[in-house]
């Protein structure tokens, strides 16, 4: 026992579960909303539900969007003669902020591992075939890991009878290195100096 | 413009509000939840909510509680003769840890600190006046910092008239040091060593 009132035991185990979060850090966060005002508190949960119920995929790119389609399949001054596919959601702000590349995205939801399971059809794969269009390019932008490479070969070899030029980020990627942790200098040039699959 | 729906936008800005969580901290909390049921984000919500409805403060030690009495000054099994005064109630669950201190304690929720205007009116000093007994002991079991010091001096100053023993935690902290992130053996060491002052 060490004196806390229940919820605040919920509330500290709740943010445990973080990934990064450790027990004292998830303790300090915990205290900082006991320490803020029920307004802030109220808005912070509400901010948490809202993202759940308002956010879902765009229909086209499989992007989180909160409308059917997302900003950027939404934004008709982008260019949609070029897809760079990504495993998550996340990795398109990470590459937005690079401002250089004017295409568009595709969302794949994951990457292929089949000791987990996954394989290309628990992807957003058929959606991508869809998208297809003669003489488009498609950037292969996922991680530089085992399954990163793995799913992007599986692709390239899809795509292969297709009139469409396949390209992967240039190894400008550290090896094992996560694309949403990569700087925007590195992923700029990785952009730059992609090399036909 | 990156990409992001404008309610995940608002999460991660919530997200950046808490004491050492940067943009991007913030955007992996924030992307771990859209990953997460809608249930446990709602589970999430709400013990967030719950933790400023339901706790108050202790009406005898000013702990947090989500009762009248906190867990300690309800448990009689604890010396009420010796009483641990602290800031903060995040530093009793730091002192519990210690397993060896089976006194009360008492939250100032404060220290004094003339420059932001805090005087002695504003912490919970008199609530603290209102416990005392002839012989008891009090730990001051403030920080080592600047207006740790200062708010120990003052009790020892007011406390000087009655008979009580006024002691004050050994100079095992720290100088500088505050009392969340102390180490459990550093803190034993100085409750055991603590000395008169």
């Amino acid at each position: 026992m060490n004196g806390l009132p229940k919820s605040v035991e919920i509330l500290i185990s709740e943010f445990t579960k973080f990934p990064g979060i450790g027990k004292k850090t998830a303790q300090r966060l915990a205290f900082y909303i006991l320490s803020s005002s029920k307004e802030e508190a109220v808005r912070f949960a509400s901010s948490v539900v809202d993202v759940k119920t308002l956010v879902a995929a765009c229909t086209v790119c499989g992007a989180i969007s909160d409308e059917d389609l997302c900003e950027i399949c939404k934004n008709n001054k982008r260019d949609d003669s070029i897809i760079c596919v990504v495993e998550r959601s996340e990795d398109i702000s990470v590459l937005e902020r690079t401002n250089s590349f004017v295409g568009m995205y595709h969302v794949l939801g994951g990457l292929l591992s089949p000791l987990d399971g996954v394989g290309p059809e628990k992807l957003n794969i058929q959606t991508l075939i869809n998208r297809l269009k003669s003489g488009m390019e498609i950037i292969l932008a996922t991680s530089a890991s085992l399954e990163g490479d793995a799913t992007a070969l599986y692709l390239q070899k899809l795509f292969e009878e297709k009139k469409i030029i396949v390209t992967r980020l240039a190894r400008g990627l550290p090896v094992g290195g996560e694309l949403e942790y990569t700087d925007e200098a590195t992923l700029l040039r990785a952009l730059e100096g992609r090399t036909s699959f």
